[in-house]
C-alpha cells in the first residue's frame, strides 16, 4: 500500500498530488439529498459500495439511513465485513469454487447476499452449504447477466425455495445502460419497461406460491424512477455520493434530485511547455478515462484535453488565467468508480483543510 | 494488498479470476529479443518499469544487459530501489517540495536520474541539495512536456553544468505519440524529425562547450530508427516484454523486430445469458479501456465488445465454439501499463503451471 498523500490539517496546498480528493461537505449534503428524497416511503436503501470501496464512507450511508450496502465482488465483501459492515449483498454472480467458498466462510461471519442466473452456478451455492439470500438476477434489458422471466427462471426460484441453507430473497433488476441516458425521457422509458420485467416475474412467483420478499436494484441515475414505477423495494444507488463528469452530463429534473461533484483528483502542474499548454501530473493512472476525460474545475478557460499513463495535457485559452508551475488544479473524474479504485487513499477535505484520510479498503478488490 | 489469486505449482484452471498472468516463455523470448536487436552496438538499454511496476522484471531486465531502468514517478523509483534497482532514471519532471525531498532522499541510496523544462524547477532541484543526474528534456514532436533546443534550454543546461550537486546528464529526447503510428513511413518520420531537435540542441552545446553525455529516450514502438538515427547513446523501451492490442496493431518491421503477446488478464465465465454472449469477470476494474478493448486470446468467434465495472460482455459467433459457465479465458489486454496498475500480483505461468507469483511492486505509486 503506498503511503497516504497527505496528513490531517494539512492545507490543499500541502497534499501530495496525483490525489483524490472527498469535499466533505458535498458529500455529507449528497448524502443527506438521498436519505430527503426517499423520506418517507416504504423502502430499503443499500448504497452501492463498489462505487467507493470503503467502510468509512459505508458507515456513513448507514447512518443516513441505509440498511445495508452491495458490492460485485467477493473480495469487496470481505473488506467490507473485516470494516465492520455487517449487511453485504453481492449484487453479482460468484463463480467458482474457490469464491463460492469464500463467500460461505464470509456468510458466517455477516448478512452475505449473492445473485444467481444459471442452475449450475446455484447448485454450486447450495453444495457449499453456505447460509446466504439468493436473489435471481433477472434481466431488465441491460443485455448484461440475468435471466428473463419466464419458466426457467421460475424454476431457479423453486430450486432455491426448496433449498436448507439458501433463502430466496427476492429479484436483483438493475438496468445499468438506463443509468447513463441522457434525457429523463429515454431512461424513463427504459425503467418502465423495465418494471415490465419484473411484473411479469413476480407474477409467476405469485401463482407458484413462491413469495417475493424484495426486488432490489436502480443506481444513480434512475432511482426515483424505480420508486415510482411500484415495482422495486430496494434501490443501490453508488455514485449520487461523488458525482463524475459522465452523470453531470444526463438531464436531471423530478422526480430525481441533484447531486453535487464531491470527488476529484488534485493535481499539479508539472511543465509549461507553451502558453496555451499545461502538463498536469494526473492522467491515465490517476483518473479512468472510458467515459470521458477528466473536467477541470473551476477555472475557466482550462480544458482537459488529452491523457497519457501519468500526463494531462491542459489547454488554456487565450485571455484565460494560466496557471504557474506547481500550481494545483482539482479535476473531476470522467467515471467515479474505476478512478477510484486507482487509490489507496481519500483525502477528505473541509474548507481547504484536510480533516481526515481514509483507505479505500476494497481497492483492487478483484476477485 | 490483495490475496495473490494463485500460488506456486497451481494450474492455469485454478488461479482466482481475474488475474494478471505473464506467460513466462513469451515474456523471456521477448527479453532476448530486444537483447538480441541491439547486440554489438554501442548502446545503453535502460527499460522503462512504468510499465511493469515490477523489481523481479527490472532484474531480469538487468541480467539481459540493461544498466539501469527508467519511471516516471518518485514513489515508483522508491520501490524499485526498494527492491533492489540501483540506477533510476525517473524520465519525468518532479515538481514540488515534498517529491524533490524524497527524490534526494533517494539519492543517497541510488543512483538517480531526473529531467527537468524548466528553470523554476531546476532551482528547485538544486536547493534540495540532492546529487542528481539531471537531463534537460527536450520537446521533439510529442507537444507533452519538454523545452524547444534553443537558448532558453541552453540556459538551463548552463545552470545544472555550473550547479555543485547536480550533474548535466545529457538530453531526454521522447517521442511517445510516434510509438502509436500504425505505418513505419509514419514512425520513421517522427523519429527523423525528433533526431533534427536532438541534433540542434547538441551543435548548441558543443557550441557552448557543454559535454552532453548521453542522449536518452525512444519506446518500443520505434527504438531501432532512434537507435539508426544515430542521436540516441539510450533508449526506453517498455511495452515490449508485454505486448498490448494497441501496440500489436502497430506494422512491425525491420529494423524492429517482432515481440510476442506475453501479458494476459485471465477471466472467468459468469453468465451465460444468451447462445450469442458470455459475461466474463473482467470489466474496466480488470483491463484499461483507453487504447481499446481487450482481445480474447485465441478462442476463434469470441469478440470482447463491451466493458462496464466489473464485467466484459463477450459475443460468441454462430458456429463458434461457445464457452461454458465457469471456463476461463485469456484476454490480451488494450493498453498494458494501466491494466498492470490496476494488479498487486503477477501469476507467472509456464506450460500451463504456476511457477511464480511477483508483486506489482509500484502498483499505484503515483506521486
Amino acid at each position: 500500500m503506498n503511503r497516504p498523500p497527505a496528513k490531517v490539517g494539512d492545507r490543499v496546498e500541502e497534499i501530495d498530488t496525483p490525489a483524490l480528493v472527498l469535499e466533505l461537505d458535498a458529500f455529507e449534503r449528497n448524502l443527506r439529498t438521498l436519505a430527503d428524497s426517499v423520506k418517507g416511503r416504504p423502502l430499503r436503501v443499500r448504497p452501492h459500495a463498489k462505487t467507493h470501496k470503503c467502510a468509512e464512507i459505508a458507515k456513513r450511508q448507514l447512518a443516513h439511513g441505509a440498511i445495508g450496502v452491495c458490492c460485485q465482488k467477493v473480495a469487496e465483501a470481505e473488506a467490507l465485513v473485516e470494516g465492520g459492515i455487517n449487511d453485504v449483498l453481492v449484487s453479482n454472480e460468484v463463480v467458482g469454487t474457490p469464491k463460492i467458498a469464500r463467500l460461505a466462510a464470509l456468510s458466517k461471519r455477516a448478512h452475505i447476499g449473492v445473485c444467481v442466473d444459471h442452475p449450475d452456478n446455484l447448485a454450486a451455492l447450495e453444495a457449499s452449504g453456505a447460509k446466504l439470500d439468493v436473489y435471481i438476477e433477472l434481466e431488465v434489458g441491460m443485455r448484461r447477466c440475468g435471466i428473463a422471466p419466464g419458466p426457467a427462471a421460475l424454476q431457479l426460484a423453486r430450486a432455491i425455495h426448496r433449498s436448507k441453507n439458501l433463502r430466496f430473497a427476492g429479484l436483483q433488476a438493475y438496468h445499468g445502460r438506463a443509468q447513463h441516458m441522457r434525457t429523463m425521457e429515454e431512461r424513463h422509458a427504459a425503467i418502465e419497461a423495465a418494471a415490465q420485467h419484473v411484473f411479469e416475474m413476480k407474477r409467476l412467483l405469485e401463482k407458484a406460491g413462491i413469495p417475493c420478499p424484495i426486488v432490489t436494484g436502480a443506481g444513480s441515475g434512475t432511482y426515483m424512477l424505480e420508486v415510482e414505477a411500484g415495482a422495486w423495494d430496494e434501490i443501490q444507488p453508488g455514485s449520487y455520493i461523488f458525482m463524475d463528469v459522465d452523470y453531470a452530463k444526463n438531464e436531471w429534473a423530478a422526480p430525481l434530485p441533484r447531486f453535487e461533484h464531491a470527488l476529484f483528483v488534485l493535481a499539479t502542474v508539472m511543465s509549461r511547455p507553451a502558453a496555451d499548454r499545461a502538463i498536469v501530473d494526473a492522467g491515465l493512472k490517476a483518473s479512468s478515462v472510458d467515459s470521458g476525460l477528466p473536467l477541470v474545475w473551476r477555472r475557466e478557460g482550462l480544458t482537459y484535453r488529452g491523457a497519457s499513463d501519468e500526463h494531462g495535457a491542459i489547454e488554456i485559452a487565450a485571455g484565460a488565467q494560466a496557471p504557474a508551475l506547481g500550481d494545483k488544479l482539482y479535476l473531476v473524474p470522467g467515471h467515479c468508480d474505476p478512478t477510484v479504485n486507482l487509490y489507496d487513499w481519500y483525502v477528505c477535505v473541509r474548507h481547504d483543510r484536510v480533516e481526515s484520510v481514509w483507505s479505500v479498503t476494497a481497492r483492487g478488490a478483484l476477485n
